[in-house]
């Protein structure tokens, strides 16, 4: 095995990527291996017993929704007895923000990797407030998920089927040219997102009154493009996963409890270690006591090369996270020493349209002692709240030094011997 | 007369300034003193003689639009026997970009400053191509104004009864932090300005069929929010003017041949030298040699603080007019030398969100040698051809000088002597 040749392949193959948006549907019907009375939730496998507080309130939220069970406490008593099968969205080429959480009826953004003919998923975003995602699961957060499930789920499928599909990959390099980094900023992105729907949106034969509601819903949210632009993330790094010898990160994802990656070259190993909690500015009323650690399939952007890595491109971002642009344009300056390439279609103007630097190599992130710059969405630590902040997080470096010491093992295979000394140092 | 008093009252009803886009109707139903057989034109006041060719292209096809005549030839033969009236659109509170010419059937957007009462007008924007203000008139752009003097004016129309207005100060405050300088560079305004339309125009009444042409067109064109955004800097500006004693400019205005100042202290007289041709990057197929000289009233943006004076908001903009973003950065800065304060609604992410420089005082352009930043688009000479490049120009320093000339003479009525020195020098 050949690290660098290895890794050249997996940055090729992000580079080539070609996400684009073809449809809406029910995740029961498109997400596979996806049984009924499945949650699929954010970040590495996680057991009931070990979920955080936003991530249960999540999971209640979606049983109530799913109607498997009338009241919390029921729910609650449904999964004591195990029948609610668990499993992480990564294992379903799925990712969710924060909880992550995704029921079999939800609809869900269906992205195909045209390159490569792989397809990703990725629930719709609830909005800002009180919602599910931030383990909020009260009647006015269930009724906002039966109306997406009945009402804008359908809408946007039929608008969709009148588009040849929305090339992602250029909302994403105009967005990262108009102030937005992907992931806690997607202003720009969103607003181009329904101005690129809209004329699909009115020939979807919804009547007037529908699509006002539909247009206000997703015009009046800044995040309503994270989602599919979180799914074309996942469609272009599943894609580069598998490559033996590879050192490259393909997934980092939260459970609010673990932090988990995994590396193109080992397979479908987690190297998980405990979530930390985030750095950044708090909403009125709400202090760092208050935040669950970490949570969120959201770091697949930053995986994938933009979120945190963009900061350079989204200096604005700094009202909502802290810091200063000057800091902002030091953390993508950073993030150029742990990746293996730039990806000249994400230009960031402030640097002179150099591209986004792309593909997160363990062995850089240990050599440096540099962990990848991760912006994120502060949880309530409590169940049923919602969102109390946002800042940056530290990915835990355990995760990258026991890829590391995997892959040292790998190579450490007697049939080639001779790599792990040449490329590992 | 206090010269530093009138420009801080002239900054302060800069600042304070609250355009609001409240309607679209035809222009003779609303632009003030717009007689039948009247034409406005970008820029100060210019007879049909002196016109330059995209000017005259222009005339010609709002001719045709309107049905005065039925050729080229009878427009011209119309307007030789002086049965077109001909006026600035500044004389009527109105703007228009490039040629600028509004003629009574067009629908105008309606703004209004609401911090002052006064209203401001401009047509709507055709798009990019074979237009109007570049000074084409074929059948398709003439086609194309009928569908929006009979459609899309009147859905626009219906949409904006159904809102409380568009906020365009803020809807400029936002496209700042979103890559856009707000001239040449509107593509985060326009996608803004959809999206808050959005609903209200399916609301509007019209048929599915209308709004997803309606949606096209508007979603199709980045340059969409120029037009109100022109507006809202126009009604800015007007609430500014005739403050006496004041030196800073309140209209920057080309009509092809002659550019043209006012200053608030300095009444209605227009401060006028030839127009130059602009510097920049040209469409495949054209040159220098083909371009009209500097055209249009959209000078207005960087009156009032935008434009060519937030180029450092808008580093993606060199890949339109050329250079490099630390040149966008130096344009910004430089603009501070020459104005009289800054614009704190319009923060500058990369300047760690410092105001535009706002209030152009004709003293310091003319002691520092410094003229306006101005952005722009680049017009054919010939009538009937249409935009070939975008990028800079330089405003003539004899416009200031003659206006500095002007307020000493105002200044040296004999009831006022001592300020003059005081203040001038």
């Amino acid at each position: 095995m050949d690290i660098e040749q290895a890794n050249k392949e997996v940055l090729r193959r992000i580079l080539d990527a070609q996400p684009v948006l073809v449809g809406v549907a029910p995740a029961r019907e498109v997400i596979p291996r996806m049984g009924e009375r499945t949650i699929l939730h954010a970040g590495p496998p996680i057991t009931w017993e070990r979920m955080s507080g936003p991530m249960r309130g999540a999971v209640i939220g979606g049983i109530l929704f799913e109607g498997w069970a009338q009241t919390e406490e029921e729910a609650v008593a449904l999964v004591e007895r195990g029948e609610v099968t668990f499993d992480s969205c990564h294992h379903h080429q799925a990712v969710g923000p924060m909880a992550g959480v995704t029921t079999p009826s939800m609809p869900v953004y269906i992205v195909e990797n045209r390159a490569f003919g792989n397809k990703a998923f990725c629930n719709l975003n609830e909005g800002l407030g009180k919602v599910l995602r931030y383990g909020a699961y009260s009647e006015d957060v269930l009724a906002r998920l039966r109306w997406m499930r009945d009402v804008l789920g359908p809408v946007l499928a039929a608008a969709l089927e009148r588009t040849s599909g929305i090339d992602l990959k250029s909302l994403i390099a105009q967005a990262i040219h108009m102030g937005d980094e992907g992931h806690n900023r997607n202003k720009a992105g969103s607003a181009l997102f329904v101005r690129v729907l809209a004329p699909s949106l009115v020939r979807s034969g919804a009547d007037a009154a529908t699509l006002a509601d539909v247009f206000e819903f997703l015009g009046n949210n800044d995040l309503t493009a994270l989602n599919p632009v979180m799914a074309a993330c996942k469609a272009t790094m599943d894609a580069a996963h598998g490559i033996p010898g590879s050192t490259i990160v393909t997934a980092m994802a939260r459970n609010g409890t673990d932090f988990g990656i995994r590396v193109s070259g080992l397979g479908d190993r987690w190297f998980t270690a405990p979530s930390q909690v985030p750095q950044g500015l708090y909403f009125p009323g709400f202090k760092a006591e208050d935040a669950n650690p970490d949570i969120g399939d959201s770091t697949i952007t930053e995986t994938a090369g933009i979120g945190g890595f963009a900061m350079a491109a989204a200096p604005a971002i700094v009202q909502f996270i802290g810091g200063t642009p000057r800091d902002a344009l030091n953390a993508t300056l950073e993030m150029y020493e742990i990746t293996a390439g730039e990806n000249p279609a994400f230009g960031i103007p402030a640097l002179d349209f150099r591209g986004t630097p792309t593909g997160i190599d363990v062995r850089k992130v240990v050599e440096t002692g540099i962990v990848p710059r991760v912006n994120t969405g502060i949880a309530h630590k409590q169940a049923g709240i919602g969102q109390i902040g946002a800042g940056l997080v530290q990915p835990p470096m355990e995760c990258f030094e026991q890829a590391l010491l995997a892959l040292a093992e790998a190579f450490d295979a007697p049939d080639e011997p001779e790599q792990v000394s040449g490329e590992t140092a």
